[in-house]
């Protein structure tokens, strides 16, 4: 606390990141991570960028980078922007798209810096119950609002919804724009991004942090037609002129080349949820279906709280939520293989 | 335009950038950017940091960085934020400290992302006019404020002010937040970071993308008493938790870490310039007394645009801003001796 405070900061209720360990030793099932690293095409790139250029200004539009996301995915440079991470991408899309007179709308279960956000930018939100199968009711958003925004597949649930349910909820809500939040898109989902030439109030969130595995690298996107593209531009370049440093931006333009290594990996990663579900299933665990990098499951028998914390006393860290209605899951990210051997071997000597 | 951005989006006026030309073969003296580039040893530490541990987030909070910050400064970890780059240390500042009932102060000629900053948090501004000398008369701010930022040296001028006055302002203004803006105080100035300890509202931003040569890596700091920096720290969790990559961390850290270095080439661009200076003088320009890494000047035959479009023609890009007071000065960075060469044979056929 602080009387230098402007008024804002008191009221504000910071968000909290999973837990960054700083031991080696431990198997870190808690941030969705990618259990295998970037494509060595990714490495060598940000090789290439490694000397005396460090010295100069990135390129503040990131025009490279966008023109091969928008070659990726079939639409034009304009259509694309590039933040420092997806969560700064968010942060841009909430003032600059969802702050309206209506209150913005997402689930009540859903990734919990939404909340955070609309403190930061005084904008009044109303959170829509998922159902008693953690599904998300679309019929539900159909009622006047300033925006809508949800992750598909949601987080920390891993429920995906179809292109069919987005599209229709497109077409019944038109005047406001609804961002789907994709950070996990690739793990069994079909991506928005086909329905931005159809709906100009739809705007689509990646990053390359879960399936590029470039988490310690930052960069995200949005994807929209191009007004609201301009829309977060404005916003950004009344913040921060350069938010992508020469080395992020080298990495993700790698990250687009390198499609085989993308899809060998993202193909390892849903095997291994797979494989994770069905130990998860005979050793008596209750598991939403998944779509994403990660499980949300819960045990009958077992306190939510009392198995993360038995887990950690193996070196294993997952992520637990006290909040209602999901206090007695975990969400456990799915890592290699030999990684959920020894997440199942701890659980099954726990549950036994 | 589009109806679905928020009404603030609207009244915005983004800030421009210097232009990062993708010509090589230009003399870029228009950014401020370091001449020789960074230590070889942030190029190493970025090296060790380039393998399969990217798919990990970095350390949200940079705690290494801030402890080797701080104790390059004989201050506590907790005196030091972390920001990408310093225009995102001052976006988050503007938000968090300097929003307020009574306006903002800064000088009419100044880092001119300041009213964008306003635009963007809708803070209430007045502009205070620099003297005939470009010099901040200080006693101009001795009236009711929300908060007073300025650059020292400030820029484009690259007047210096020193830190007595800076105290003696701190003594008589009390009740709101004064920023200093350091970005160029390493070319001949004294840090107010000296003063952190007496003065509960000083906070002091500073960068590596000046003196430390690494514009390309996107670091930034604040340095001020534990309340101010705790409350730049709630805006940033609420805005961003993860915005410095791990390379870019890496090499902070590094550039701290190579003193030998650091002072060596600080030298070599003070002496560029005092060089630069002379040569202007003998060929009529009049130079604003600088301690920063770029010269103000103007040719009193010689109109500034023209200027600017004359040394374009010849390769040589610096700055000119058409803006009131300034639009005869030209903002020319000081470069490589063979860059200041350059400069001056060029400047030397046109104006003769």
């Amino acid at each position: 606390m602080s009387r230098y405070w402007s008024s804002l900061v008191h009221t504000l209720t910071p968000y909290v990141p999973g837990e960054q360990p700083k031991l080696d030793n431990l198997v870190k099932l808690n941030t969705n991570e990618h259990p295998y690293g970037p494509s060595p095409r990714v490495l060598a790139a940000i090789q290439q960028e490694l000397h005396d250029g460090l010295r100069l200004y990135p390129d503040p539009n990131s025009d490279r980078l966008r023109l091969v996301a928008a070659d990726y995915y079939g639409l034009k440079p304009e259509q694309v922007f590039v933040g420092n991470g997806s969560d700064e991408v968010l942060a841009h899309a909430f003032m600059a798209l969802l702050k309206h007179e209506q209150p913005l709308l997402f689930p009540d279960i859903t990734y919990s810096f939404y909340p955070v956000y609309c403190g930061l930018y005084e904008i009044d939100y109303r959170c829509i119950p998922l159902n008693e199968h953690f599904e998300i009711v679309l019929e539900d958003y159909l009622q006047p609002n300033g925006g809508i925004i949800f992750p598909n597949p949601n987080a920390p649930t891993g429920r995906l919804l179809d292109l069919q349910a987005i599209a229709a909820l497109l077409e019944r809500n038109t005047d406001s724009v609804v961002v789907i939040d994709e950070a996990y898109i690739d793990f069994g989902g079909e991506s928005a991004v086909r329905l931005i030439d159809r709906f100009p109030n739809l705007l689509v969130i990646q990053t390359l942090s879960k399936s590029r595995a470039l988490a310690g690298l930052r960069v995200g996107f949005a994807f929209g037609q191009a007004p609201l593209i301009e829309g977060l531009d404005r916003v950004k370049n009344s913040f921060n002129s350069y938010p992508i440093d020469r080395l992020a931006l080298a990495g993700a333009i790698a990250a687009f080349e390198d499609e085989a290594y993308f899809q060998e990996k993202r193909a390892a990663i849903i095997k291994n949820r797979e494989w994770l579900v069905e130990q998860l299933d005979a050793l008596g665990f209750e598991t939403v279906p998944s779509a994403a990098n990660f499980v949300f499951t819960r045990h009958p028998q077992h306190d939510g709280a009392v198995l993360a914390q038995r887990l950690r006393q193996d070196g294993i860290i997952v992520r637990h939520f006290k909040l209602p209605r999901i206090d007695q899951h975990l969400r456990i990210t799915v890592g290699t293989e030999r990684q959920c051997e020894l997440l199942v071997d701890a659980l099954r000597r726990i549950v036994a």
